[in-house]
């Protein structure tokens, strides 16, 4: 019985606060992760909040990647959901998780869509 | 001890497998559950897979909400992750899981950004 999916969230703390505000850098750390994992990139959207915090999802045709920031508590929460054998999340995480200079992280791994199938 | 967010992974079996190929109706659907809820959008990105299947983020500024389906197999993952107590994201659930015909469901909750605050 296989699943159709594979979601690590990750919960990444102590990291660099200045880096959890800035969207451009955050983007491009996002798409990085994406396509180094062997994702093909679809779309995505950021958003800045304000006073501080950013907001992203980078659609990949294996399905996604999204990340909150508060930088005001050097945390961020990151998911990495793929599907297929063709990309390699454990690569998208490892590259954040060195981005966003966690100095402590837990990933969680969930499988999705484990289907009785006939 | 308090968590910045709390995620909903929704595991949708036994749905309308016409809907779930529908990008015009599951956009619709995923905007009206997160504006039911109370929250705000922000912005959205929506992609139909060939043969089949539609992947879809909204980003909120309470977080975001994300659907990925199979509809050869009549399922679909959804995510609903929220911060604050202005958003009521089990009204969100309900919502989806009405409007894509979901006979079997289960929802697992999750505490995103458990912090060691001072």
């Amino acid at each position: 019985m296989n699943a159709l999916g594979k979601h690590l969230l990750l919960e990444l703390k102590d990291c660099d606060e200045e880096v959890l505000n800035d969207l451009s850098f955050l983007k491009s750390a996002m798409l990085t992760a994406a396509t180094e994992a062997g994702a093909i990139v679809l779309g995505e959207s950021f958003h800045q909040f304000n006073p501080h915090g950013v907001s992203g999802a980078v659609i990949i045709a294996e399905s996604h990647l999204f990340i909150h920031t508060w930088p005001e508590y050097g945390y961020a929460a990151v998911d990495i959901f793929t599907c297929g054998d063709s990309v390699q999340p454990g690569r998208a995480a490892e590259i954040l998780i060195g981005k966003l200079g966690a100095k402590n992280h837990s990933i969680l791994e969930i499988q999705r869509g484990i289907l009785d199938l006939r």
